[in-house]
């Protein structure tokens, strides 16, 4: 048996430590997250550090985020992920909404009924990243903001 | 005065709530993310929701995402983002890696030193998403799990 196979063998445990969304232009990138209302607990060699609920979200160069993961980038705008921001109320869908918009960023989605019986709208950062922020009264949110997911 | 502009703005709160993954075959990616340990709270018409650490993933179909959220998707494997997902030593990381790879992921980095002075190892899932796993000596992890991030 090698020193390998004798290890304990744990499991991936359910946390986003980082979520890093890459970059092209840093301090524009600090300046939109920022004017959204978001305070930066760490900025360190054009590497921004903001804490969320649990999870970090990092702004990072994305030359050097595809280089260090190994991954040949073809700059594409999106890749198939989407976060999501959900709030209390369809006025704070608007009121994000037109917060991102005013800041530069791109509405994909106009704030309208989803087929979940929400309400939402997308906007995308001034990289592309994808944001839905949403009300969804199936979901609701507790002391600290965090989804109460319903019972399967 | 227009009703909008007598709201008072609200600033977007720093939280994530959901990260969304885009899939292009439900079953082999939810298959892949149990077989990585993470155990699904709710599976609702092709939707699966996983608790982590405040936010929760979610994996649902890519093409729905990207219609749902209005973007043109040109079926890029990667648009910029990057999960890390941290780990308290070394062992832990080649641990995280080998299951990734036995589960059919493709490791884009293969654990190493890193410039930060951690080390760590890319995998990417069925569908291409980018989970950076790391032990980083300089962020401590809480008992829940949660990076601490230094004193900026």
């Amino acid at each position: 048996m090698t020193a390998f196979e004798a290890r304990i063998i744990r499991r991936m445990d359910q946390r986003v430590s980082l979520i890093t969304l890459g970059v092209s232009d840093y301090a524009r990138a600090k300046a939109f997250y920022e004017a959204m209302g978001w305070r930066c607990a760490l900025d360190l060699e054009e590497t921004a550090f903001f804490k969320a609920n649990g999870s970090v979200l990092v702004l990072w160069s994305r030359a050097k985020l595809a280089e260090d993961s190994g991954i040949a980038d073809d700059g594409s705008p999106w890749g198939g992920i989407a976060l999501a921001h959900n709030v209390r109320s369809r006025d704070e869908v608007h009121d994000v909404i037109e917060q991102a918009r005013r800041n530069g960023a791109t509405i994909s989605r106009e704030p309208a009924e989803t087929f979940y019986g929400g309400y939402a709208g997308v906007f995308r950062d001034l990289d592309g990243h994808a944001w839905e922020v949403a009300f969804n009264p199936g979901f609701s949110l507790d002391a600290e903001g965090n989804l109460v997911l319903p019972e399967g």
